[in-house]
């Protein structure tokens, strides 16, 4: 299933495809909130044909699940590259993971990264990496050529996931969804805007990393005019009431002009990731806001329906809570993992059928 | 009233201050609309007595109103700096503009610009500039330190101009409201988020040439923690409402905190700005939208009222939509540049007298 996902996402790709060393050992530095270690979960659970193993430091707490492997187990083993797994804030490559990627250069695998530092202006991993002949990888490199947005309507269908806070869900229900779409025939492609999701599409833009003034076109240029049956199912990115990454939110909501918006919450979750003060807003003022806000570049956009990451819940617990959260919004709502009757309606729902 | 204003500005100034070299030559380019010719006509109006005269291409229509000079002209008159006074979309320097930059550079002038294109990525203004020992000044660098924004409450007030398109009034009215707070023995502080604002002032931070992550964290940087009763009046960009640009009023938004917005709008303008088919949004759902949303990171937010662009009107007409706006918004309603009762009004409501 996977493997079919990406190919339809490789297929006709037009925004940076990439060639990336594969299969790859997962790094998680010293992460103890698995919340950001969602770049090596994400690879783990959507590209796991392409995955050995983990390595971490000591102090890490985080597992993805897959066997422990030092670089040079892992190079024995046939992985190409260390992948670093982390989305921390900030996108830092802290000092105390050097001796960790320099492990894994000398052990013959190249370095692939997603962090806003990059690798190639390391001057140790630089040197280190030219000696030995290895590569350097940083995926969050924007493509040159993006010009401002014209807010011109284009042909084609989109579907954007939109969220109450990051790091809760928005890839893996565009993910899914693109899925469950091409399984029913609909011509689908995933459309990556984040590190993690252009590591398992091999393609994309990032789009925290494009310059301000460029976003929205950006977003306008990673889902081009299409087929009138097409969709194209944009990962989203943080969200409209997030202290700071609002405007990253709202210039992909305006660049996307999506017919379509799923809205992605936490049920375990009560306040922002890293953000104490702030409360997770309630997934209605986000569906609200992102519709209202939306209409100036597609008057036409409606809300598909909610997924609700249920991970914290039991089986009867997380159904109960998505049964309430459907009649109280008038909405379908699931949770893509678990899958099952509420995800194909909200699949139906946002296919308008 | 300038000079106190700018002593005002660059007294206390954290983010970036600069050692730019004046007088200036205003430099129109190929401008045939005004609204393009911001930066001149900013400087012009903000710093005359740095501005000794203007220069531009055959096919130029605009004019800030001073005396046209050739670079040696300008320079047998004392000018130190030819400066781009042009923001067009996209913040490129043309290849027709090079000969009259580099006549400018022989002339003996250094070079100052706001675009997004970079003088200095210029091979050829690079090395004319190294041979002749001139300045090539780029002031929408940004600074390199900016980290992500927290979203934590800072100490001292703080005044956001918002709009409903770009280019309508909202660096004057901030302007206009720093060195009105200032006549009444306000401690307040102009802070620039945008080039020509960053001219006028000799600091600031270039927001729209920051990578899109750290924007909101941009914001916070600029209006640092300050006395109780000291004002920062913050020049605002974009509009929520538009296509290219919200993204960056969001983030200039949420990382303010603005205590008071004031929205600027213009009387004679039926369309966004070189988007015709986006009709310039009801100043009041510009102003809910600011509000609402800003209430994530200052839940006391409110709208000290509105200044209206009425440069298209007489006096008179001016004066009879202003006072119909005020009375079906319930807010102040001024034209700073008009000035008099109704913009002492607006400061009062601002200051919350």
């Amino acid at each position: 299933m996977h493997e079919r996902l990406n190919q339809q996402i490789v297929e006709g790709e037009e925004a940076g495809a990439l060639d990336l060393p594969t299969p790859y050992l997962l790094f998680l530095g010293d992460s103890t909130d698995p919340a950001y270690a969602k770049t090596a979960c994400g690879l783990h659970d959507w590209a796991a044909d392409k995955c050995l193993g983990e390595y971490k430091l000591p102090s890490a707490t985080v597992t993805t699940g897959l066997p422990f492997l030092t670089p040079a187990e892992a190079a024995a083993r046939g992985a190409r590259a260390l992948v670093i797994g982390v989305a921390n804030s900030g996108g830092v490559i802290p000092p105390d993971w050097r001796p960790a990627l320099v492990e894994a250069l000398d052990a013959g695998l190249d370095l692939i990264s997603g962090m806003h530092d990059r690798l190639t202006a390391e001057p140790l991993l630089a040197e280190r990496a030219r000696r030995l002949g290895r590569r350097l990888i940083d995926v969050r490199e924007p493509p040159p050529d993006i010009l401002v947005a014209t807010g011109v309507r284009r042909s084609g269908k989109r579907l954007l996931t939109v969220g109450t806070d990051c790091a809760l869900g928005k890839k893996y229900s565009a993910l899914a969804l693109a899925r469950a779409f091409a399984a029913l025939g609909v011509d689908a492609q995933f459309r990556a805007t984040g590190q993690t999701g252009i590591m398992i599409a091999g393609g994309g833009i990032p789009l925290d990393a494009v310059v301000a003034d460029f976003v929205a076109g950006a977003a306008e240029m990673l889902s081009p005019d299409a087929a009138g049956d097409h969709w194209d199912v944009i990962e989203g990115q943080g969200s409209l009431l997030h202290p700071a990454y609002s405007g990253v939110a709202l210039a992909l909501l305006h660049g996307s002009q999506p017919d379509v918006i799923v809205a992605c919450h936490d049920a375990g979750r009560a306040a922002l990731l890293g953000h104490d003060d702030y409360p997770l807003p309630p997934v209605e003022e986000i569906i609200d806001l992102n519709l209202r806000l939306g209409a100036r570049t597609n008057p036409g956009i409606r809300c598909g329906g909610v997924t609700i990451n249920t991970s914290s819940l039991a089986a009867e617990a997380a159904d109960a809570l998505l049964e309430r959260e459907a009649d109280r919004l008038g909405l379908p709502v699931a949770d893509p993992i678990r899958g099952g009757t509420r995800f194909a309606q909200l699949v139906e729902s946002c296919l308008g059928q």
